[in-house]
């Protein structure tokens, strides 16, 4: 699982389960930030990482997140989920994200990470992602940032 | 939200979400499982309790948990679920769960908690119900165990 | 629940479910999208409508949606989602969208529907909002589009 | 994907996602009836069918479904879930489902369903499963049924 170059992006497949879809009989547009999310926490396996590892006192939030969608997911589609490093500063990384059903666009993502740290019940504080971390990823190529 | 006597039960009114319908144009039947848990912890904050406080070194785990469907629900149906303790032992408390539309019987549940402690990555293991909690509850009059 | 008047924007009341919250003890990100969308449903609850009838031949699809976020919400927190109307055009309508919780502000919301046709299997085409339902509603009054 | 002989049991592989694990962090009991049902649809997809193929003027309804917990899942835990059928008769089916993580006894589940027909707003009707989608399917050996 682990990589020794940086990783800058992830394909991931997937296909639609029953209950993702909603009763206007397409996935509803809520489920593509968890597609998302699942994209992303490969792409960080990929990289030899766990997002959240057992015990650790820092961990990712998000700062925003956005979809537009060109054209619906129905009931047991197979699909594709590309993401990419868009940008990484000290603290923040922001990925852009591709769906995609064979040739057709299905949706296009944005999703941006900060870094941080905080007990239970305490306001989150934003850190700089640790050096080791940063250095397993890198801004992927051609991501129009 | 506290309340002297012990509590028994709790009727807790809902309505059918879009998101909770799946693509046969019905509530899909995973969804149950989250009503019971939503009216459980509504039942918990009517003793005067939360069912995971912050900082809590102990909580409740499912031993088991099943619901037999009678009848459809669909999206904006307005629902009641009525959740009952049926039994409570040293360390387990055992809910029954009606859920109804008007007249109609929608669905019944059973769910059975255990009382466990256990930090991350070890395993849970069951304690007694500390009798402060345990005090607050008491088995409904009239359910059928 | 119907209204003379149209309805421009609306305030919804909920309270973070367990099930909400995910291994970072905070809500998911993508949950707030579901919780935009309940919102959505509530205000055209207040005016006189469903946005999905039974046997409906038309609906909407989410054009685009996104959020930041500002400050996590956690189990049990009661909490407002004010969603407003900041443009309607001949097929679309774009939503304004704060989550707060008392005085805290949470997340920040937008999203785009357009009303579309088009039966299982077909692609979704745009349709005029029929101007009976359009008549319902009103772009909110200092929303800054 | 389609297959000659009754497919009478299938072995279904998955990670656990971060979203569906709750604020205990272990996965919300009410996931396992998801990962039932992806499981089910995978065994129908074997057996070279779709539970819900589009344009269907028949479906399945659930009876009733049950799961005991034995050990809990984490974030990132891959499992198994083997999903076998237990029982077949004119108008239900009945599976039993195993799910382990290696050699863990993770939980342990029921669900039965009938071949149902009814349009919108219509109570559903429970009708035989026809003929040529039976014969796809066989008890499991073994199965204590």
């Amino acid at each position: 699982m682990s990589s020794s170059s940086p990783v800058s992006e992830y394909r991931y497949r997937r296909r639609v389960q029953f209950s993702e879809v909603d009763s206007a009989r397409i996935v509803n547009f809520s489920r593509y930030f968890s597609y998302m999310e699942e994209a992303e926490h490969a792409l960080w396996r990929q990289a030899g990482l766990s997002i959240a590892p057992r015990g650790a006192t820092f961990g990712y939030a998000r700062i925003g997140a956005s979809f537009e969608y060109h054209s619906p997911l129905r009931f047991e589609d197979e699909f594709e989920v590309l993401i990419s490093i868009a940008r990484i500063t000290t603290r923040t990384m922001r990925y852009d994200c591709q769906v995609t059903r064979g040739a057709d666009r299905i949706a296009t993502g944005v999703m941006t990470i900060v870094c941080v740290t905080g007990g239970e019940g305490e306001p989150l504080r934003s850190m700089p992602i640790p050096a080791e971390i940063a250095a397993r990823f890198a801004v992927a190529a051609g991501v129009s940032a």
